[in-house]
């Protein structure tokens, strides 16, 4: 067992809950025995890991439970609280112009944007722009619902409006009136625009879409969940070209 | 404003939080103006409806606020809380053989089976078969998450490996080894089994199995969230068919 935390180390830890504290320390926290270790298997360099004995990777502060009890942003603690660097990266000039890119305009719910990371990682899309009314991508939600792939898909925080407007690929919109995505060719370079589920996209974001897309609807729902709507196109983006097959 | 309710009134509607209680009294409950604004839509027989005034829909129990909060399942309750009977449908005899259904196979997390059901919906399937171990059909975040389609959509409870055993159509189990997704031709009558994210198909329904397909991998993900991989799988089945278009 190491030294007992301070009582301001207990406090800068549960104070990772809350967005504003996240970005004023630079720091954002994943607590959870699988997803810390789906993080530490795509090498995501965390500088602090908080575990009691039940741990079994390396950490880099022995904790009992009592303590875990007091910084553990969650009724049941699990064993390991791990700390990472808060880094935002902007999109490089230019960024948007080769491969495929998913682009979010208010999609909220930190599981979407997690699963859509998700998506993002197994159809091998280049990167994932956030807009600023998304969910934080570093919020825990965020992060539990990507499985690991918060860790392997480069994700950008941009002002989305004016990042299209400087993009040379097409722009493709989801929407309800669109091309059929059936009839979409296998694309090496596009945005994909991903709206809000109770709005849509915003205004600024479908001026700048150039052809818009629907996936066809052979029954009685109004429109799909984000998520789901994003796994569809990738599905029908990436058809034909040369996949890693489905076995990991 | 009608009569007070009695104490055993709200006791017994607060009780429809437990899966116990519901099966015991052949209820259930759905709070919340969308959700119940949508089943409404949906012309689901609700039979008691408690509402607000701020409810402008038809309610059967006007009541004030302080009763709502008294009988709500939520720490902030909305204006609406409405009772319908909890009917489980067995699957008639052949009920396989014509159509596409979509099988769960332990899909515990009810925000996925919503969503499933929502997907089943979009995609015209024809049923949706839940196995023993899904999440509850006639909990409040699987009405929620299936955003209306819960009234749209038929669903059976069954034994899964019992009900496939009988079926006389392909038997399609979604894994991680099977024959490309995109190589399927437009299938008219078929099962698609969706297992558990966790633990995949259960031994009993994977012996089942005529036909093991997979979604291509392009990056580095190990795996779909279940909901997304029904998703791409109906889209798969469904292309090529006649849809309604994207626009209701």
């Amino acid at each position: 067992m190491g030294r007992m935390l301070t009582q301001a180390e207990v406090r800068r830890l549960r104070s990772l809950r809350d967005k504003k504290d996240r970005e004023a320390l630079e720091l954002f926290a994943v607590e959870g025995e699988k997803a810390v270790r789906e993080l530490v298997a795509a090498r995501f360099p965390f500088v602090e890991v908080y575990a009691t004995p039940a741990w079994t990777g390396a950490s880099t502060h022995p904790v009992g439970e009592a303590e875990m009890a007091r910084i553990s942003h969650f009724p049941t603690p699990s064993c390991v609280f791990a700390v990472g660097g808060l880094h935002r990266v902007p999109l490089p000039a230019g960024g948007l112009d080769h491969g495929l890119t998913l682009a979010l305009d208010g999609v909220q719910d930190p599981g979407n944007v997690g699963t859509i990371l998700r998506i993002a990682d197994w159809f091998g899309i280049d990167r994932v722009l956030l807009g600023a009314d998304c969910a934080d991508l570093f919020s825990s939600k965020v992060i539990h619902a990507s499985m690991g792939s918060f860790a392997r898909v480069p994700v950008h925080a941009a002002d989305l409006a004016a990042a299209l407007g400087a993009a040379r690929v097409p722009i493709l919109g989801c929407d309800l009136a669109g091309a059929d995505v059936h009839t979409l060719a296998p694309t090496p370079d596009a945005v994909i625009v991903i709206g809000s589920e109770g709005r849509g996209l915003s205004p600024a974001v479908a001026a700048r879409v150039t052809r818009r897309l629907t996936i066809p609807n052979y029954g009685g729902a109004e429109s799909l969940n984000a998520a789901v709507a994003a796994a569809v196109v990738c599905d029908n983006l990436k058809r034909g070209l040369t996949s890693n097959g489905g076995v990991r």
